[in-house]
């Protein structure tokens, strides 16, 4: 039970922080300030929780784990309802924060009237190859052979370099509780267009979980 | 008493380093670097006299580490007293260098003509909440089977976290002394709006060291 | 076999981060946000492919490891290969994603039209020294008294602080893969300077190796 | 012999990295950029040659060690003939990469026509206090009880810090060989007021030193 309140808690405070700055700090602190502000809070809680969960906080990260062989699909599945009801509840107090101040809860998108307007098909590859990379940095910094302590830093440096990348063209998701929270709350396009932030991270991470699983990537 | 000089020179780093940061870099930093300031005065602190203290150099903190069993409260009372003179002295650092140049010494505030102009209610919102996580990613941090050595590099960055998402609702306090400093000098509207900054991080200390203390979030 | 799927990988990443950031990200980040992309890529490799491969990913580096002793002349030639490879389809990738948007690729270059409009033998003192500079960075932080763990971190922000520097000089390469990589697709003047982008960089590797070689740098 | 070729090396790094970063990066980086470039050459260093010397690349930081009896006076002498010689070298690289286009060299100053115009007194106030505070964390993060390994990033990460607050006072130097190299190459009002940058940082790393020698800062 006290994984799935770490688990939780740590998705909510994903979306607090990840979509919080771009919800609060706007242009004031730009593109590098989202893209840290997501990083950094995957380094504020692999150090403050994962010491009880592990820190996936990401649906996507336990498939990958799963297909590892690190968690049974029993906890996989029970970690993944704690992951979006977190994402729900973080989304919910910046709206509590926000009032009437809020102005698209900072959703994963694509195409025209988003970001740099990038095409279906662009938003596939891109959130695809950059979970299945973000998936390989956690399940490699946390193996056997890794040097303990610095997956949390490691992994999170890695979420500020995929948001500087990736910005324009999806928002960046390579989770999909943290694109469920949001555009459950805003509706509309954001809505519609969740389904990739689901299956697209989802595949990645289970390319990445394989790539281990089959040995390719082997210590 | 070596702790005391710790915390008392901690806090006014603390304090030096982050609103000097936004006395003295101005628009010339933005709110990305006013961030950064806040947060890596936090892991020089941590190295620079972590070893001594324990490096709280916030009474929410300790009143966490309190809760959460850690000190005992003649001890969490004398660390007050030294954070919350560093803070005027770091304060008093940066008006002594400014001389005519000091505008606002980075005070907290909420409402009209602050920041983005948020209400008293987003403020204690914003306050109760990120202290608390703040707290829990303290905690979590430096518990037991938490990497050693790493704390001091997890904690900064949350706060840089979490000021990339709160300078405008607050100007990010999540520490009284950091608040008391500054208002004390300015006096005005920040020294009336002074005692949300000591209640609300008091609040999210005590959640955060609760959630430990009652085993809802447990190693 | 493991070794060289993991530079091959590792070398895709670095180019798919670091020139996907000036692709995608462009003003929006800025040359800051370029400088962390390319430098947080080196982290999440580290950390991620590092157990398995050492993480050279880099021709110049694998170069200096040779020379230093630390891999035989045939195994720097094998990840030489895959380095090559892996920063074409890295590229390729940028491609995919980009569609009809992409511009330029983060080609490396100098002489007028580029950047800050340096000159050739800028360029050459540049890529040198500063490849110099990364490889010394390298084996020192990698050697027998080095830290364990933090090689991977420090390697990182040293490549965040030498794009800092030069990316109006070349756009930085240090790294003849990733230099390789968008000039084969890009073409025209990229391919026409790829030379210098092969040559400075190995040069400087050189020189690094050679100063652990030659125990002139000596723990 | 070996020490003395890390420290100049390391020193010539300094500068080669943070006024390179002024010079050729300039607006494009801004002053979180110099700041970042400062500071990660530290990081840089203590991990490519601490191993080697200790990386003080800082007169001032050599003196607080030779107060707090970690290093011999004759020692301490051989490391500033070292510091300041690979001051000066790395200043005529960035003098030999930038050809015609060199401005100012990063040199260091305060009063009309330097930054934000602070006053002589000010500067004293800021290189004295701020160098205090670096001497502090240097000793703190590698006394006896620190935690091996993370020195270097606590260093690195406060002279971010300590550049966020001060470039628009002084430029920061708190290292008088890295005021040195540049202001003897641009000579002029810079060399004119290099004496401050040599006394002030001095008198901060004795009062650092002392704090730790008296056992006023004791773990």
């Amino acid at each position: 039970m006290n994984k799935l309140v770490a688990e939780f808690i740590g998705t909510g405070v994903l979306v607090l922080f990840g979509c919080g700055s771009v919800v609060f700090g706007g242009e004031a602190i730009g593109q590098v300030g989202f893209a840290l502000a997501f990083g950094l809070a995957i380094v504020a809680m692999a150090y403050g929780i994962g010491p009880i969960s592990g820190c996936h906080i990401n649906p996507a990260v336990s498939l990958g784990a799963f297909l590892d062989n690190r968690m049974s699909a029993n906890e996989m599945v029970q970690y993944w309802v704690a992951q979006f009801a977190g994402a729900l509840v973080g989304a919910l107090i910046i709206l509590a924060i926000a009032g009437s101040n809020a102005s698209g809860l900072g959703v994963n998108g694509w195409g025209e009237g988003y970001g740099g307007g990038y095409s279906l098909i662009s938003a596939l590859i891109f959130e695809i190859v950059f979970t299945a990379i973000f998936v390989v940095v956690i399940l490699g910094s946390t193996g056997e052979k890794s040097s303990p302590g610095f997956a949390g830093l490691a992994i999170g440096l890695t979420l500020v370099a995929i948001h500087l990348v990736g910005i324009k063209i999806t928002g960046v998701s390579v989770n999909p509780a943290r694109s469920f929270g949001p555009a459950l709350l805003v509706g509309g396009n954001a809505l519609a267009q969740l389904w990739l932030f689901i299956v697209a991270p989802l595949v990645g991470g289970a390319i990445g979980g394989l790539l281990y699983r089959a040995k390719i990537l082997k210590v």
